[in-house]
């Protein structure tokens, strides 16, 4: 036997992390949409495809690309912080969206730290903050691709409940509470949370929890600093109600809060480009982290997204996308209303930005990906995310099984009702062979019923 | 006293990792140099700004941006493993430069992934494969960035030395030997190597220590698979001797080589794209890894990248890029030559591509950045890279400090041989004041010597 043929008995010894890294469930999901491109995909969380900023994009590239000089720098390496001129566009941005000037909110552009997405930002804060063991407070349901990244880190999620007000920081406190009398406060390194239109629920933090939020963290900082992860990604999307100053914008001593947003969700993923401030201490030991990653995002995007915020070309965009991604929101909601069975167990969010809404049905109905309902829908042509991927099992291993997302970004408008009608014709069909179920006769358009929020 | 005023003084925890991860040597370098801009800067490992594609880029760029529906997939997420159009791509060219086909290799589009520079590939295998304490065998010396990674992560690194025929692989032969009668060698993880033009040396790793490399890596395989990491960044900036083939060309069963390249050295560092081939089941983890990191790299500049491979524009770059790098890799070697004093122990590197050759001086001269040469060289208006930064301290803590990196990418073509005259100048300066050492007077130039190689 050669040495070459022994080698493929031979084991590959992955790292902890890479034991703990799990398979993101969304690739099942999208891939299984890619086989049958029929499906109407409520699944995915991606913008839409039809209103990206082609001309925009066209635009500031061709403006870049004409000056040589911007040109070599655009196509150089810039610096691990990022394009300095970006910095201060972002920062001017984000004082802007809190109604500050950089100086109330204590921010100066070398605070700034431009990142691959913010999607980059998550794995650094936790790259920088998390050993195995640590805790972190997230929300149930909470978005299932950091769950992962945290879940690979080795941290120990211990959630707080939502309501029609975001985060329950009551819930929160009542945690910190018992966790320091277990004597485990020093392993807290931070609350993660969605703070705009969050992904999965559409629901956003009320202004009054922010403000408690960053109360109770301090308050519970004793030997180690608490802090505050907020992800601010779909801010920008904003449909109707009024935009809320960022839990960032109360900590006037930058010292509990990490903001992170993005210009995937307002412009582009193809850029993938975001940014974030942060604690001055932790800024410093985040860009070592990023340095030693990959010494700076790619400068083509950042200079391209420099011309598009300079020129209006961004808020332009932002502007149009908030009008399309409105009525796709609007048809989403009213088709709930008109569809979904009349029954006291059935109700979803009411978003006011963002790209989805969050559907409860009756505990019985099991929503799993290996459940009859997702067969059924799947059969009708349509797919939602299974809210199982949301949430971290109790102390039983116990997840709730009766929910989902719905996306409605990517879906073309006109696809929005018959998908709608598919859920809820799946729907009743599962409560039709359950017994003593309650048998709604399908395809009938129920009268409609006020939206819950 | 208030919860606010309290927090100042609450300390920050971070994790292990942080705490492990050193800011990059090459930032202080590069923050003096921006500080002092009329500093010739033969520190940084950069590609030359005047001869980056501007023309090209602007031509592709247009070209998928005039395209409706390139334009929204350039704009839109893609996949985790990136756009298979470029994946298909790079592996004929990958083949291509290997005189083999794909089949040849016994490679599938299916197995290379899309990274963000080889940068980030270097980042996902030590997630992937390091835990504390796993043993890495890197050269000595070796890319710093990298072993900054791997201290970051908490491998131990072992290092074998260089000739001029890249890495001496009887070395690591013996260090494996060594390891496996102590017991550890099931904390082996993987070799590191250069294997073009390596940063810093500008060595390239001779054909027959590539099969020997590979042989070796075999035979110590046993209970666990020891891997080589080929970093081949270099590999296109080739300006004279003949392309050997890849280490991976020789894993025909593609058991133990993971080959990483990117596009940032020979088309443009601001779009960052790289590209890597690897064994089938490390090619799942580090997919899941990067999948949990990113969802992908950002499309835009594959798409660009895509457009320039296909319709030539990125070979005709590559061919005038090798021309322009060509002629500073001569003038640098010819006023080395020139001004360099004629002493036994002063001998460089003459590199066949890339961007460095390595200097070695008399051990009794110190290159360190604390060193008096260095401060005599920024008197002098020059800059290197203190080769203490490509080494780990032997079992006494000792690093050589009588080495440099000579970076001749991003400096203007005429000012090579000024910079070589003031490095000249200053080593004549710090071996007058040495006791006993030869003086010999500055600013004569010497007779020119033969290269050393």
């Amino acid at each position: 036997m050669s040495a070459a043929d022994l080698s493929h008995s031979h084991h590959l010894a992955l790292s902890a992390r890479a034991l703990r890294t799990g398979e993101q469930p969304v690739s099942y999901i999208m891939s299984a949409a890619v086989r049958d491109p029929h499906i109407i995909n409520l699944a995915a969380g991606l913008v839409d495809s039809q209103t990206l900023p082609v001309e925009e994009a066209a635009i500031a590239t061709q403006r870049v690309l004409a000056d040589p000089k911007r040109a070599r720098a655009a196509l150089q390496y810039d610096t691990t912080i990022g394009l300095s001129e970006l910095r201060q566009a972002v920062l001017d941005h984000l004082a802007e969206q809190d109604g500050l000037s950089p100086a109330q909110m204590a921010l100066l552009a070398s605070q700034v730290i431009i990142t691959g997405g913010s999607q980059q930002l998550l794995g650094l804060i936790g790259d920088t903050l998390i050993d195995p063991g640590d805790i972190v407070i997230t929300s149930r349901p909470c978005y299932f691709v950091y769950t992962a990244t945290l879940t690979a880190l080795g941290a120990r999620m211990v959630t707080a409940p939502m309501d029609d007000l975001g985060l329950d920081v009551g819930a929160v406190r009542q945690l910190l509470e018992n966790l320091q009398r277990r004597g485990e406060l020093d392993r807290v390194k931070m609350v993660y949370v969605g703070s705009y239109y969050q992904n999965p629920t559409g629901l956003t933090l009320a202004v009054e929890r922010r403000q408690e939020l960053l109360e109770v963290v301090r308050h519970f900082s004793r030997r180690q600093r608490i802090l505050i992860l907020e992800d601010a990604a779909y801010r920008e999307l904003r449909y109707d109600g009024p935009d809320l100053p960022s839990i960032k914008s109360f900590d006037r001593e930058n010292q509990h809060v990490i903001l992170t947003n993005t210009f995937s969700k307002p412009f582009s993923p193809g850029l993938r480009t975001g940014y974030t401030v942060m604690p001055a201490d932790l800024h410093a030991a985040v860009l070592t982290q990023k340095e030693n990653q990959d010494f700076g995002s790619p400068s083509f995007a950042q200079h391209v997204l420099l011309e598009a915020l300079r020129d209006g070309l961004y808020a332009r965009h932002v502007h149009k996308l908030r009008q399309s991604y409105r009525a796709k929101r609007d048809v989403l909601l009213h088709a709930l209303a008109k569809y979904m069975p009349a029954d006291a167990g059935i109700h979803w969010t009411h978003p006011h930005g963002g790209l989805f809404s969050w559907l409860t049905l009756p505990a019985a109905i099991d929503t799993g990906r290996s459940g009859k309902l997702f067969a059924a829908c799947l059969r009708r042509g349509m797919m939602y995310l299974p809210g199982e991927y949301c949430f971290q099992g109790d102390a039983n291993g116990n997840i709730p099984r009766n929910q989902m997302r719905l996306a409605f970004g990517r879906a073309a408008l006109e696809q929005l009702e018959p998908a709608i009608a598919a859920l809820a014709q799946s729907v009743r069909e599962i409560q039709c062979q359950m017994p003593n179920g309650k048998c709604q006769k399908a395809g009938n358009p129920l009268e409609e019923r006020p939206v819950v929020t």
